[in-house]
């Protein structure tokens, strides 16, 4: 029994080995402390295998096949079903995480299969073993799908996003509940394979976190594609037909949608539950989440010696890979210099851009690219703002890039400082405009001097010399 | 004749109606001054008929077609000649400014059509009929083609880009002389659309002003295209059987090229011949380019209030369409400052940015894209600089992206100071990753505060998170 086997000991534990534990592991490891990573299933985590990067590989071929048929003289580009989950299989190796455990050993943190349970301050148990960290705990271990509490939809065995992003059958009708980005996403794959997608959303618009115009645009272009996207409506009952049979979804009102297959993609719940966290008296957030400080220190422990942080998606404060592998770098340079009792680098290990606002980019057709704050938060918090409006094509690079380039670009000005707090792009290949958006939020560049970088001709990035002006520079 | 009528008026006049002197009409006359511009030719100029614009439209048809073709799940893209060039016929109206000249209409800006030559200090001749500069005379009179003084190369009636840009009819082989952004990319076109394309040229690399990687780069791809790239090779001698009959070029050692067509491509000449910079006592430099001061004002004028201003092209600062607007925007506000007797802005009236390092997109596949300063130039003036060199693949959104992507990274960061001095990106879909170098360099911002500035997972924008771990941070 593990009563009888020795503790293992580690200077640091991560539990949850997706990008973000996996960044938090090795920034520790690289300030010289020993690591171990506790994952129970697959190193690379949701992120590698069940989200952004299967989304992406579905739906790249669906961008460069459309980016294809709207520029003239480039013919006869159309998709191959087959092809786009073989591609989608390559990405997530057919779930096989033995290349990310490679990388685990190639630099040398150790992996423990199994699950992580607190039993108190620096010390947990993973499957009955236990283990001592003898600096610090970093929990990274996310999310799960929510499934709200809709009667009869857990029975009716719903797809979330683990099962869409990984299938190979393309369900002859898809019903989708929910309209944020996994659900937009994923909804125009399965219409773009073949499937009959029909969209069911409480809110009255699609991205309901994003500036309106960007849900609107998509919504429209979901439509074109043939999604039939019903906002504003609220399923009540979901009903299923034996184990394998068609899925009805029951409308508020009395209508129904009839599916083969329905995809919860309502949100998220933090994945807390069997971590011990009431062990060493860790606060959590009103939705659940573990608290934490700007440092990730989580909030309210038995031992206040800082010992326990949170990262990533369990901590609710950006559920985004990118945002969490930032605090993670941020985390891992922490616990580091306060191994070696040395200071930390100033700044580097507060992840202080995340309270501007997290830079996001939605990859349907037409993307959605948004940094900063929208309008409506930079009003929220006060702010004296401008908000400046331009239909993509203003910039010739948009028109160049796509016959009847379609697109919207915002920026939201703070006026008392004279800069920028938020910016919005909607269009075909908008994914790369928004860093520079990032870089001059989080830098707080005058407007002044933003008119000075100078975007090339004839790129798309030249819709900023057209915001700038239109601004009034 | 001329001498009877009155002579025309106006607050300021412009010579040259290309992007660059419509940006300096425009200003002017927003800042409440009666501005006309001079054009003998194209309003919109060598860009948007010429160059650039033509250049894009037709690479454009080829990078979506080679996109999707790198996209596994994408099937059958191809290129259609016809359509691409029907496609640049579009962008460029058929040679028809009649669009360009209604903006001016709307605008209000009197359309001068002819030639502009100096008489004096604010007063010039446009064919003939005397016109009177109340406030000042901006020169945007851009280049011409240079030809170099290669025997038998004038009567051998070789295409410039002019020509190139324009035609309907793809020879059968093309030599290309030259190996600049001009060569490579109309290379890369008349091989696509089925050209058997052999560039000469004298360097030792192509695209001799980026960094040594990126020349590398456009050679490596324009061989795999089928192009014969011929470096270090000098053309002695030019004949042509006949007025339309096949072209030889003898290189240096006895080879030669025999081609359909000779495209000249080896640099651009100042367009001062005729201007009457001789009347009113302007400076040329040494390359006979218009001299000015910061303010883009003509240096040793015989009047010297300042009433003359060359901005783009013809002042040889930075031969791009971007930045002669640049330089165009803050001339023309300096105009209106002045004539208003206001203070003008603070850095909104010199367009200091260029001192930094002009960024540019070469659109050739791949993309060339870069801002700042190369490695050499940073050397060059002194800087303590480090240099981070990555291949794009690090950021997984580039794999995303296309099957096999290849390219390559560099940031070239000055030590002494802690900022970003110079970036180039080589690659497919590069062309909007520059940005935000251009933005970081002019923002002067700490990369301390650039760790910041998280890119969104999974763009190909991730490169910059890949470089500033590999700096270091």
């Amino acid at each position: 029994m593990s009563s009888e086997q020795q503790p293992l000991e580690f200077d640091v534990v991560v539990i949850g080995a997706g990008p973000v534990g996996e960044n938090a592991a090795d920034r520790a490891h690289k300030a010289g402390l020993t690591v171990a990573i506790v994952e129970k299933h697959l190193v690379g985590g949701e992120c590698s295998f069940y989200a952004c990067s299967p989304s992406k590989a579905l739906l790249r071929p669906i961008h460069a096949t459309r980016a294809s048929q709207r520029v003239q003289g480039s013919e006869g580009a159309h998709l191959d079903a087959q092809g786009v989950l073989d591609r989608r299989d390559a990405w997530i190796n057919k779930l096989d995480d033995s290349g990310q455990v490679g990388w685990l050993d190639h630099v040398g943190i150790t992996l423990l299969r199994g699950e992580g349970v607190l039993t108190g301050t620096r010390t947990l148990e993973v499957d009955g073993r236990e283990v001592v960290a003898r600096q610090a705990v970093i929990l990274a271990t996310g999310t799960t799908p929510a499934i709200p509490p809709i009667p009869g939809l857990r029975d009716a065995k719903p797809w979330t996003n683990r099962e869409a992003t990984t299938t190979r059958r393309i369900p002859e009708r898809l019903a989708v509940l929910g309209g944020g980005v996994v659900a937009c996403e994923l909804a125009q794959v399965f219409q773009a394979l073949g499937s009959a997608v029909t969209i069911v959303e409480q809110a009255p618009g699609l991205l309901g976190r994003n500036e309106e115009f960007a849900g609107t645009a998509v919504k429209e272009a979901l439509e074109r594609d043939g999604v039939d996207v019903r906002t504003d409506t609220k399923a009540v009952e979901v009903s299923r037909l034996g184990p394998t049979g068609e899925v009805t979804v029951h409308l508020e009102g009395g209508a129904t949608v009839v599916a083969d297959e329905l995809l919860v993609a309502v949100g998220r719940t933090p994945a807390t539950k069997g971590l011990g966290l009431e062990a060493v008296g860790a606060e959590l957030t009103d939705a659940g989440y573990v608290s934490v400080t700007d440092q990730m220190e989580v909030k309210g422990l038995d031992d206040q010696s800082p010992w326990l942080y949170a990262v990533g998606d369990v901590n609710g404060l950006a559920l985004l890979t990118h945002m969490g592998k930032y605090q993670a770098r941020a985390c891992g340079d922490l616990v580091g210099a306060r191994a070696a009792h040395r200071e930390p680098e100033p700044g580097k290990t507060t992840p202080w851009a995340g309270d501007l606002g997290s830079p996001q980019v939605v990859f349907t057709d037409p993307e959605v690219a948004a940094a900063g704050l929208t309008e409506a938060q930079a009003r929220e918090r006060g702010l004296n703002i401008r908000v400046v409006d331009l239909p993509m094509d203003k910039a010739s690079g948009s028109g160049l890039q796509a016959e009847g380039y379609q697109g919207q670009a915002r920026i939201v000005v703070d006026e008392d400082a004279g800069v920028l707090v938020g910016a919005t792009f909607v269009g075909q290949d908008v994914a790369d405009l928004i860093h520079p958006a990032t870089i001059a939020i989080v830098g707080k560049i005058p407007l002044t001097t933003l008119w000075h970088a100078v975007p090339s001709y004839p790129t798309m990035s030249e819709i900023w010399l057209r915001l700038l002006e239109e601004y009034g520079l």
